[in-house]
């Protein structure tokens, strides 16, 4: 098979550890298919309609250079949160669009992200269809909150998990260390709007050396302020160390957020979600306020997406796996699909990738199953953990200089 | 040498990534002294008070076993804050610790800590010269904030600064992978209440990929949060994204912390220090009000103080050289010290030991010098860069099962 086209790559939405393995898949599968450019958005469809295009053949150009790729955590390419308007309407922004990716003789076109990123393939292989474009559009997925539809979990999770229960551990460790005068209450806050397959992933951290945290809270249940506190007082009564996972999505039974009830911080970003911080700060402050105890909050904040040093292996072989059949699915013709990966067996864990029509995933959102949240939506079940402990096995040791990790980054190679 | 006397050991303040080495030195000194048991305060000092001790070899009796409780973060034994009365007017409360000590027949008392715990040491030295008691106290040193004096660094120093510049690195990146909308301003904060030099490691992740973070304020110099908020403005005008580390213990001119200004969450622990929090909560705040720019931050929280599994190598062997250095001086009938680390080369990274009269160390606070911090107070010079960089070098690789690391803890092993 000859391709005459050339490619173009873009990153969208929160970056993970594991993003750039994904890259590494798409430019080493246009290598093999000897692609003759590979171009990267700049800051994705937003850097594109700027014409903020790189060659990426200026940065990387050897298996060395790929490797470390794979070490760097958070967008190499640059990220974006940029929804493309409906195609009714706006024309001129789409042949725009169709005009750019022309004048560089762009065939097939991989975007990789998280739902609103989805949207972007889906608009744009339905505009090409329609208007008979020869590009084609395929998703990689990408998303620590583990909330696209049709595959069995995202790239990027499996890192962020790892991340979030070997802190975990590490944090119990540290508030069971002060024993002897009051019990102390640590609230740790992990990301994810409405789902809460990142929250659930504290639940890892149970083990024979670790007690895991005692309570924790999916933005799936409503939350009951006064039944967590009431929850709060009785484990006071029994130990010394209490630790609480909770997800900034946490909402009341009036549809409040639990971060909005404290202070009002709120704001509204690109694709209307409203930006949440505070759920922790805000309940560690009413346990001290209720109960006396003394409390503290912890946020992961950044940390739990952009933790290379933490990165799982087989986070990162699918991340990259997905790129590479991304990218090898556009040569092949296809178009308006997103790759997904489905596990033949947790035990040993084998996992198939497969590949689903972009209008079934696009701006679908997938939540933790009901089944799986039990003890009156205060735990997840041992199904839930079956499901999730392959994805944190084995890690991608970085590269390192003077105790450091090294990371790959946007200098040019060559003029 | 044939010691019929028995050791005992306590840990004691904030735990660190490596106090668990110290603790491994102080074993293994004790095996090869043939002493017959080893007993550890169970909860430092208030434990010892409470007749709350345990023998350490229920727990451990091998050198897999140290191996293992090496890697092992916060507290074994368990911690605490208390401080001993004066010595007069309190002889009961003497008396009644020295009988806990001869009911066992302990002779060597050996107490890792900081400024704090490094009192209890002076106390109990004092009191049993005084006295004439036969038991012999050296201070072992611990403190993530560097602020013992007579010492080059402390153990638990490098560990945290490996975590911090790790992360500051990884930050950086997820912060600059947003580029086309306004620019972000991160702030970050780390420990230290009274002394910069954990806020000032932030700086070790300046390197060739990486442009460190844009200012650093440390709480030896007065902040001004007028000219903070210039400072930003100029740097947006220049840069995508901008990152600030700042101290917990950031004052104003009037002698207010920061993290005062917004809310009113102080209360005094039990040494009459102030709980500080949100300090980067507040001026992110501050940024976003008075500057429009988005803004966010990131507190590193335990975790800086937790993270085994970044755990610098050279920290892990000086920790457990300070306890194997303790234990073996008390053996040869010193007391009254504390081991102090001297750096004889920093490249090559070559150390030695000595001991200093504890009455020189106890309750003394050593600050960042002020000819280290530069740029009107918002950076830390090479010189401090070259005095840190040794500290970070080299890791002690977690033991790992399932993906997580595995933690030694308090489970009996023989009856």
């Amino acid at each position: 098979m000859a391709l005459k086209g050339n490619v173009i790559v873009g990153q969208s939405g929160g970056p993970t550890a594991v993003i750039n393995s994904s890259l590494a898949g798409v430019i080493k599968a246009s290598w093999k298919h000897g692609i003759r450019r590979i171009y990267g958005m700049h800051y994705g469809i937003e850097g594109l309609l700027n014409e903020d295009i790189v060659d990426i053949e200026d940065y990387i150009t050897s298996g060395q250079d790929l490797s470390l790729l794979k070490r760097t955590p958070s967008a190499f390419l640059g990220t974006c949160r940029y929804k493309l308007p409906p195609i009714e309407g706006n024309d001129a922004l789409y042949e725009k669009i169709f005009d750019i990716l022309d004048k560089r003789n762009i065939e097939y076109f991989l975007y990789n992200g998280g739902n609103d990123s989805m949207d972007t393939i889906k608009q744009l292989s339905d505009y090409a269809l329609a208007h008979e474009k020869k590009q084609k559009f395929i998703g990689i997925p990408k998303t620590i909150d583990n909330d696209l539809p049709m595959t069995d979990h995202c790239p990027g999770y499996g890192s962020s998990a790892k991340y979030i229960a070997t802190s975990m551990k590490e944090i119990i460790r540290d508030n069971e260390s002060y024993g002897v005068s009051s019990p102390t209450i640590c609230i740790v806050e992990i990301m994810g709007r409405h789902a809460g397959w990142l929250t659930a992933t504290a639940a890892l951290s149970r083990d024979i050396d670790c007690s895991g945290p005692d309570l924790i809270y999916l933005p799936e249940v409503t939350f009951d302020i006064d039944d967590f506190l009431s929850r709060i007082k009785d484990l006071a009564e029994k130990k010394k160390s209490v630790v609480v996972a909770v997800s900034e999505g946490l909402q009341t039974a009036d549809g409040k957020f639990v971060c909005e009830l404290g202070t009002s911080n709120d704001h509204i970003d690109a694709f209307g979600h409203k930006q949440l911080a505070g759920t922790a700060a805000y309940l560690a402050s009413r346990v001290k306020e209720e109960t006396g105890l003394k409390s503290r909050y912890i946020e992961f904040s950044s940390l739990q997406r952009c933790a290379s040093h933490l990165a799982s292996r087989i986070d990162a072989d699918e991340a990259y796996n997905v790129g590479y059949i991304a990218a090898k699915a556009a040569f092949e013709g296809k178009t308006g699909m997103m790759v997904t990966i489905h596990v033949e067996s947790r035990e040993p864990y084998i996992e198939t990738y497969d590949m689903f029509d972009i209008h079934e995933v696009a701006n679908v959102e997938r939540k933790v199953p009901k089944k799986w949240i039990i003890n009156d939506g205060t735990y997840v079940s041992d199904e839930y953990l079956d499901y999730a402990r392959p994805f944190i096995i084995g890690a991608i040791s970085p590269y390192t200089a003077g105790g450091l990790p090294m990371h790959l980054t946007m200098k040019k190679k060559r003029k």
